[in-house]
């Protein structure tokens, strides 16, 4: 298995072979030009009762509705007390408000159902590899999507955050988000709203104690993971505010990287993939600064 | 959220409306005979200091001398004593031996590169839904698998268990294994050998802190899982032998439940995929009796 990586530099080095970069490098040497900062208005801060920060990129352009919403809820302190209280398996890590909070006044209760999402003008950049559920896959402004050839929409990729909903005609409304731990279920995509993406702090998020429950709910509020507060970064004092980028999918390093990705050809490797699913390709993101 | 799948038959039955079953339903509805009595000699129990087991059903017919090689490791009691070592999120776990522990004899430390397997001739069932890597996907005697119209090999889903080898010309020999715990790294397919996966335990394996050393490794030994103890099930007492089945992947139960993992027509969805990833098609289990 990949421990060879930590060797590999070494003993390509000795071979006198010239290594195409790995993925890894294209996006250490990626110049700052192919970094497009995160709006310190789509970033969202979870912190949880164990000392844990989660960090989620929110995406407007996707779910502008929703995303209103959520915003909304975070500014009423909506999610300040609650919890995670359910993880479902190689399927979903959910969280909520306090059971009965009213919901604050300013939120929609019954927003549009945000299944595609235009994002404006942005230009679509297709992947370039098959697709086991859409027509076409590939990115936009940072987001990996999947389109018919009309329409675009997220895709529920490892990472991905949605708004839980009940049956329809009841579209959710984002009192309640989950995170993708899992395999994509892709079956999902267009039938909930995705609004964004977790940024860091998934290694935490997906090692939650898996709930015993049907879904994966916890049956004791003490299982629950508390949730102290949620806040959205513009709000918070600039030392506490927390500043990322993701990789500009429209950039000659993400291109690089999509190639790498889906022909590894470090030292490891004995057959390329010479494919990648989308949600292999997840842009990369950093800390900024 | 598919919360609602709790209420789902309710709300169906208040419709009036006849559902088609869910894939859970088609399971639990399968006849004795749609299932396979997974071999005792084909079963490892993994003991964990913590309380916890595992079970792993091991893929002779893909990777026999990977798999004889891990049956005389087990018997050697080579695991025992040994450690998860690597927790990488959203790739996989790994256990090894105690470090420094020499191979036993009877191990075979250069085994073949059994990145292909026929499977002997046991038939091949297509998926039928395209595939974002292989040109074909499908089922054989209850493995997911992988084909180019020659060969067929086994994909490297959540929860599938391969081998750890460092650069080529090392193949590995099972003195190492890890499973998948995140969205499937296809791209490992063909460059390492799988020889199972994991039936149960998985919720307990994927939930383990994830190590923050390179690629996940642990860097204290004090946060390692430690494994008491590795058994084939056939050398278990039959009080404490495991026992399992998997849905058959040539009976009807079987095509009946992919089509409904590809058009889920229950009344969370409002728009099945007609379409299914072989990884969100991993054949089910159960505990026999």
């Amino acid at each position: 298995m990949p421990r060879s990586l930590v060797v590999m530099a070494a003993a390509l080095a000795l071979a006198g072979a010239a290594p195409a970069p790995t993925p890894q490098q294209i996006v250490d040497r990626a110049p700052a030009a192919a970094w497009a900062d995160v709006p310190a208005e789509d970033l969202v801060t979870i912190t949880l009762r164990d000392g844990g920060q989660v960090v989620l990129q929110l995406a407007p352009a996707f779910a502008p509705v929703h995303v209103a919403n959520i915003r909304a809820f975070i500014r009423a302190g909506w999610f300040d007390g609650g919890a995670i209280v359910r993880v479902q398996d190689n399927y979903v890590v959910q969280w909520a408000a306090a059971e009965g909070k009213p919901l604050p006044p300013g939120a929609n209760p019954t927003p549009p159902a945000e299944y595609e999402g235009a994002a404006g003008g942005a230009p679509f950049r297709p992947l370039g590899y098959r697709d086991a559920y859409a027509a076409q896959t590939g990115h936009v402004a940072g987001w990996p999507v999947a389109s018919d050839g009309r329409a675009r929409w997220l895709v529920h990729c490892y990472g991905m955050v949605g708004v839980g909903r009940d049956n329809p005609p009841d579209t959710g409304n984002g009192a309640e988000l989950y995170a993708v731990i899992g395999h994509a279920p892709r079956h999902l995509d267009r039938n909930i709203a995705l609004v964004g993406r977790v940024l860091d702090g998934m290694e935490r998020m997906a090692a939650l104690p898996r709930g015993g429950g049907a879904l994966g709910f916890y049956e004791k509020a003490s299982e629950r993971t508390p949730i102290v507060s949620t806040r959205i970064a513009a709000d918070l004092p600039a030392a506490a505010r927390p500043a990322w980028q993701v990789l500009d999918t429209n950039s000659a390093a993400f291109a690089q990287w999509v190639g790498a990705r889906a022909n590894r050809g470090d030292g490891f490797f004995v057959r390329a993939a010479g494919a990648l699913d989308v949600c292999n390709a997840i842009p990369p993101a950093r800390r900024k600064g």
